[in-house]
């Protein structure tokens, strides 16, 4: 049985050329005691896969030279030597890019998609879900009434963040890019209104938008829109920085928030998380999250291509932004 | 009676020109009923007057052009028209920069300075006093072993963190500008060790003194020393903004701290703090603070010059670092 592997080569400086990847083939071994094969039939693409690119400190080991990508995975065991696990079990965990990983099974949970779509294991019900809950939930503390923006409004995290803040009775809005998916947030998403950033002047935008400030800021991007932010965050504030994606590609310093001071003048915070910390309550999140499926009060939102081979191509997309929601790849 | 006053007549742009103030002199109006006369005989130079000169949205209103410069004072009631007010009785209150001030009493404090020096009630006793207790305790969650940085550490504010710190156990490093403040923090005021930023490269004694990274950090200053110490936090770390005065004379942007994002790697936190918020407790901050000097826990530090004539150029060391401590100003 023939693995197709994609391996990091060489660590990028700004925004990853193709080059940095290998694409290999290689023969599946043999299963030893207590080993299980998963065939990943989706991978799921981050904005954090490329912090995990650099040679830095930082939440999480970086990725090795010569090693198969990181990835978070959805598959399903196709064979087992392990009495825990078995064939036909549906399973998440950190398969790779690659369409088939060997475990003892320790890195992986066991999932029960039931008629669910497995994809939305790598979304709502996977870590973008887990970091959206725990970020706006137990970080953003919102409470009925706050005002709640959020950047990536259309992404995997931010999407659901907008509709727990919803369903929390909060007043939601996101920045998102292009006025498809502005559209796509108020229409189908139920945000009370959208801040196109590629169309429209930020500072304007947040003043007509946001007339009565902000009390909860979820941050997935850094840059200028944070530093808009912060001068109309009210008393009290809370930003949450789950991510800066428009710094993730810097080839210089990143930009730090010039208008930080106005957390002293607001006797505001802001306070970054890591989804990881959060683990002993996902099941709590889990449920929550599945409750809300079945009352009809989310809605998914996700992008799906197809083929390892256009990992590279694929992957690009979570920077120019030409895919909403989770992005994910069926690679087997 | 002749009142001299300084009057706030222009707003400065970077660091204020004596050509701001006008120095007048003016007949002591007599009393309407139920006011007093506040005989000021000291007011208090604080690093937030310059913040107060710009016509920005801040915690409090800007001085307006015309009016007696704003100002804490210690003084004396020496006439009264008010049955709660006896005359010799001390007051603290916001005089402004002049001699003598006229009020109901209802923005005043008594205070009973026994055989304390009326000077503390400007720094320990009073608003620095104030800004330290509750920044480091409430807002640093300081516990014993957690290890603290200061900036601005032989100031007002900064020198009670320590020594506050010291006090509930932790390992306490300052930062402060020159040799002889630094042997001072760790001679006379019993820090663990000291920075000299003027005369050492930051980020290489950071690493030198604080092996272990940092749990707390109480930031005065903001600009680099503020960036440099983000790469040094430990997980969960509270970064207490109280003041940045690195950047309050600068006529160009506000420096973003750039490794903000040490603050997701590290799931830590930058709040902003205003004393003003915290008025309620005051009397336990009092009561221990002046409990500590009483058994010789804490140490006072304060820098007095006189005249009131001399504002301006006593004012401008707040900013040059020219003193050490609490910086005061006996005016009558």
């Amino acid at each position: 049985m023939i693995n197709k592997q994609v391996l990091f080569t060489k660590r990028p400086i700004g925004i990853p050329e193709d080059s940095i990847w290998k694409h290999v083939e290689s023969e599946v071994r043999d299963l030893q005691d207590n080993e299980i094969l998963i065939q990943n039939h989706y991978i799921s693409l981050d904005p954090a896969m490329r912090g995990w690119m650099n040679d830095a400190r930082s939440y999480i080991e970086p990725v090795q030279l010569g090693e198969v990508m990181r990835a978070g995975t959805v598959g399903e065991i196709i064979k087992s030597n392990n009495k825990d696990y078995k064939v036909g079990q549906f399973v998440s965990g950190w398969g790779g890019v690659q369409q088939y990983s060997i475990s003892t099974g320790d890195n992986y949970n066991k999932i029960y998609p039931g008629d669910m779509p497995l994809t939305r294991f790598l979304g709502y019900l996977g870590m973008p879900g887990m970091t959206a809950y725990f970020g706006i939930l137990q970080e953003g503390k919102i409470k009925e009434g706050d005002i709640v923006l959020v950047s990536a409004a259309a992404g995997a995290v931010g999407s659901l963040v907008g509709q727990i803040a919803k369903i929390k009775g909060c007043r939601v809005i996101g920045i998102a890019g292009g006025k498809e998916k502005c559209k796509f947030l108020v229409d189908e998403l139920g945000f009370d209104d959208a801040i196109d950033y590629k169309n429209e002047e930020i500072y304007t935008s947040l003043k007509d938008k946001c007339p009565n400030g902000i009390d909860v800021y979820f941050d997935n991007v850094g840059g200028e829109i944070l530093d808009a932010v912060l001068t109309k965050i009210n008393r009290n504030a809370r930003i949450v920085i789950c991510g800066a994606i428009s710094q993730y590609n810097n080839k210089t310093k990143v930009m730090g928030p010039s208008n930080y001071m106005s957390l002293l003048v607001n006797r505001a915070s802001m306070k970054g998380m890591v989804v990881f910390d959060y683990k002993e309550n996902y099941m709590k999140a889990l449920t929550d999250i599945a409750t809300w499926f079945k009352e009809g009060k989310l809605k998914d939102n996700e992008t799906v291509f197809e083929g390892i081979e256009n990992f590279h191509e694929v992957f690009l997309k979570l920077f120019t932004g030409d895919k909403s929601g989770k992005l994910i790849l069926k690679i087997n």
